[in-house]
């Protein structure tokens, strides 16, 4: 399988680093920036003003829209489009984590055109032009600091959907693990199963042509596990916050998909989900809906399953079928481990409405459930039954 | 330890990739390049007709530049600056292995400034500006199609020198494994060498930060050890070919010392031996001069000796110093089942002058033999030879 690899992202990595955002940005001679940021969270750890006090030391101007939420919203970037264009802001400084990163992009989007940005996350329009964007990161989960990736939510018509681009892979992230400290182990537990979902739905694919491509997969998994139960029990291990805030890059630059097929049929089944139901965190989300998936299609795989269990799971069993259940078992404990929720019920949302998930799934263009195991709504509909 | 991690080049890999040339050169928007080769293999093989047909195809205008030769000359290198500066070359197309890369990428410094680009390789002067290079990969080996570094030959000095910068990188590298399949036993094996030495020489360090960084490395190696027996033993096998193309510049693109401290002692041992005697072809040195220095300095440093053993050897012994032994044992026998020599002897260029091979090494101000265990002239003669 003919394939490209591309990941221009640089990356700045180590304790201190977001001092030099601004010395970073006047090199690449961007003079009027906007500063993207969440709740306050970035103004209580002294984080905000550290990056205002480079920005002015490097006479680097800036606007400031903060507020992103989790599943960030289209409204938001609306407002950011209107911003940068009023302001003609040159390029977007995200100050976060997915959420505030995916949301930047949009904006960058969003402001070379005349349209409603939502129209790329629709699928209707794709991006010809982008302002470029800037990461100083805090929370190692979403990947999206390397990624083409960006996801929005529509809380009026309650849709949440992905598109992907060149265009707004990030020009640099600055990434110091001190700053992902004060991720509370929920958050970092679900940063994890996010970071570990990237790789899997790559690994776990019916096409995988490269075995260098498994070796990265497999080591960023085994890395991934063993450091991210200690960041969950031990908060503010350097080491431990390292491991996780590189990996959580890679995992989604696009390296762990070099010769394979990818389908991403977790993530299309968790978006509607989360999309629904605001309150679920999406790493949580995805740790219930992976094993509804596995459970449903590994016997279509058992040889990927089974090296999943073997390579990374430490399961000794010469028999695909039979490794590949223990591995899944194995897997489930670390999740259980971590405090992740593996039913529905545990995510405490109260009543979901499995069947109107399954609809919107199956239904929604720009969501189809593919994957080696095609799905329809039946299938949908089983897999969050499994899980319920 | 703060680490920054870039590696822009956009990969195009698989059959048939190198008839795109044209399309991704002027979508890049370039019009005017200069094509660059070795001696006549790409135009036995067709790849010369392909990649001009492409060229043609796209209106992209060229100037040409072959005979660039194992070792690659400054005198070609000034030869085409001036052709560059002549022609308004607006990018560099270099077709070919390392050297040819190399070459490229000294022209594309040499072409922006006055002086003699000589001065570069000297680490006289850093480029400030460069032309873009593009590859297109012939032989797996040396990974300068991801790497910002560029080895230069000067034979009226006998000096081989490397500088690196970040505005060498190639912008793309098209690889179509299917063109590495002439590429003989020997010059295939050299490779296998090479790829593996840029990985060993970041792996085995001192200070290594990132175990994330040592699960890539450990990966990589064992798939290159294991596809670079079946590349030398059956030419054209697409899958073997394909390991070692992608292989060679992951090797080399940095993401293998990422966190870690690294010093290329080996290389700088190698350098200038393949300086002074220009038959001696990079991978074979590389090869014999491993062992010299592995068994000169892996008592200081066992864990990780051990640990290369172990992983990636498949060494089962518990005690570090035992482990590290057998592990070199098994990857010299490695070495001699491709074929490769593991003593100055079997380089087959006569007597070799060992007093001023490390006269050279210990006086050159840009080839200090730092390391872990920093090497005087005294250890540098020893090593020398302890693998004569």
């Amino acid at each position: 399988m003919n394939f490209q690899f591309y990941s221009p992202t640089k990356i700045f990595f180590g304790k201190g680093e977001e001092n030099n955002a601004g010395k970073i940005i006047s090199e690449y001679g961007y003079k009027k920036i906007l500063l993207h940021y969440g709740k306050n969270s970035i103004k209580a750890s002294g984080l905000y003003d550290k990056v205002v006090k480079s920005l002015k030391d490097n006479n680097i101007d800036f606007v400031e829209l903060g507020g992103v939420e989790a599943n960030p919203k289209i409204s938001l970037v609306r407002e950011g489009v209107k911003l940068c264009k009023a302001e003609n802001v040159e390029m977007v400084l995200s100050v976060g984590g997915g959420s505030v990163i995916d949301s930047g992009k949009a904006i960058a989007c969003g402001t070379k055109v005349d349209f409603d940005p939502w129209q790329f996350s629709m699928g209707a329009e794709k991006p010809e032009e982008a302002l470029p964007v800037g990461v100083i990161l805090t929370i190692s989960a979403a990947g999206s600091e390397m990624s083409p990736s960006c996801v929005i939510s529509n809380p009026e018509t309650k849709v949440k959907n992905g598109f992907t681009s060149d265009l707004v892979r990030p020009r640099f992230a600055i990434e110091n693990p001190e700053l992902t400290y004060s991720v509370s182990k929920f958050q970092t537990a679900c940063g994890v199963v996010d970071i570990m979902m990237h790789t899997l739905e790559r690994y776990l694919s019916d096409e995988t042509d490269l075995d260098l491509t498994a070796e990265f997969c497999e080591g960023l998994l085994r890395n991934v596990i063993k450091y991210g139960k200690i960041a969950v029990d031990d908060p503010t291990n350097y080491k431990a916050r390292s491991e996780l805030m590189i990996s959580a890059g890679f995992s989604h630059n696009n390296m762990m998909e070099m010769g394979s097929k990818h389908y991403f049929t977790v993530h299309k089944l968790e978006h509607q989900l989360s999309g629904l139901y605001d309150e679920v965190a999406h790493g949580a989300g995805l740790s219930v809906l992976f094993f509804g998936w596995a459970k449903y299609v590994y016997k279509s795989l058992p040889e990927k399953f089974a090296s999943l269990a073997r390579n990374v799971m430490g399961v000794d069993e010469p028999d695909d079928l039979k490794a590949a259940e223990a591995g899944l078992d194995r897997l489930k404990e670390y999740f259980v481990s971590l405090g992740m929720p593996v039913t529905l019920k545990e995510l405490r949302v109260g009543e979901i409405n499995i069947e109107e998930i399954a609809d919107r799934i199956t239904k929604s263009d720009t969501a189809k459930v593919i994957g080696f195991v095609p799905l329809d709504k039946k299938a949908v509909f089983e897999i969050y039954k499994s899980v319920e």
